[in-house]
């Protein structure tokens, strides 16, 4: 582990910057475990991560390295500059206070995503409504034929990374997932750094650590 | 044709109210186009339609008869209450100027279901950020085993259409689509009607016409 990796604790999340050109690293430490994403442009927080249009300007669901994060305004915010797991989901929003009343008629009070984005974007007064659909970083959705969904363990092992480069300074919500199903019935954390400047310089320096 | 029915022409868009327990049905008078739908909650515009949510709580991206639409508070907005055709997309965000620069390399301006949803939404104060994903009507959307979409002709034939019931007053925006790959490269009108009352009376009262 570097040492500038910082810790999402199990059923948390947090917010923070990354300025443009800047790298964010997501590590599944011990595997199969899934990290809601959201991005918004810290020059108007009104332009947001867009799952329609990435999809749309991708022409497929699952984006890997070379994909194109795109905003609601159609401008690029991430483009995914690394994979290894090469399985994450664009389609569902972060699990809820609602997901597992209605999906999993769960009683009483389930720590989710949603609450966590919600209390980590807080701080750069980003309101809940503005909250749109996630980039489910290791999360394994399957769609068959006929369109029905099946979400299986994530496909991430120990270790495994992710690796966006910003193409604009962005705001940036991240959480270690609530939901039993995403992650194997599990709750672990997720790893993550900044990594400023060239990445190879940065891969060579860490070589030498 | 009924006499209520109302005429989106080729590549415009609209905007109105639809009341809770009210059916909005959208019909495709020449077969083959696709309209692309949004709503929002009239008692408060921060409340709107959600694909992520939607497709979540249905576990399937193919909505039809029986669906729910749900809101990105967890509220059903709209059911689904019949449906002729039984494909409709709810992954990709209406064309936009960028759509048609991006996707197809277009130049110069062309007529898209974003920009006509910005204009015919303005008399409600809806900002053109505010604007997520729609619900397109009609759109034939295809996803392989890998995840890749194709776009195909709509499977509406002329005459076919769709009922939705509302499940709260709703702002309902409602175009017909002017991208050429989704309605087969000939761009068409869309008609739609507002029913109020029971739905059997409606239909009763029409066979009387």
């Amino acid at each position: 582990m570097t040492k500038s990796l910082v810790r999402i604790p199990p059923q948390t999340g947090t917010a923070f910057l990354l300025t443009v050109g800047d790298r964010l690293r997501i590590v599944d430490p011990q595997g199969e475990q899934v990290s809601d994403l959201i991005a918004f442009a810290l020059a108007d927080q009104r332009e947001w991560l867009s799952a329609g249009r990435s999809i749309d300007y991708a022409n497929k669901i699952y984006l890997t390295t070379g994909s194109v994060l795109y905003s609601n305004r159609s401008r690029p915010m991430l483009t995914i500059e690394r994979d290894d797991v090469g399985r994450h989901d664009f389609l569902l929003t972060p699990c809820s206070p609602e997901t597992f009343q209605i999906l999993y008629r769960h009683q009483g009070h389930h720590l989710s995503c949603f609450e966590n984005l919600v209390n980590a974007l807080a701080k750069f007064e980003i309101p809940p409504d503005s909250i749109p659909t996630t980039f489910n970083v290791f999360m394994n959705v399957e769609i068959d034929s006929e369109g029905q969904l099946t979400i299986g363990p994530p496909r991430s092992k120990p270790g495994e990374s992710i690796v966006f480069r910003a193409e604009m300074d962005l705001i940036i919500g991240l959480t270690a997932c609530s939901a039993e199903l995403s992650n194997n019935y599990r709750f672990k954390p997720i790893d993550y750094e900044i990594i400023t400047g060239p990445i190879e310089a940065t891969r060579e320096k860490r070589s030498a650590d």
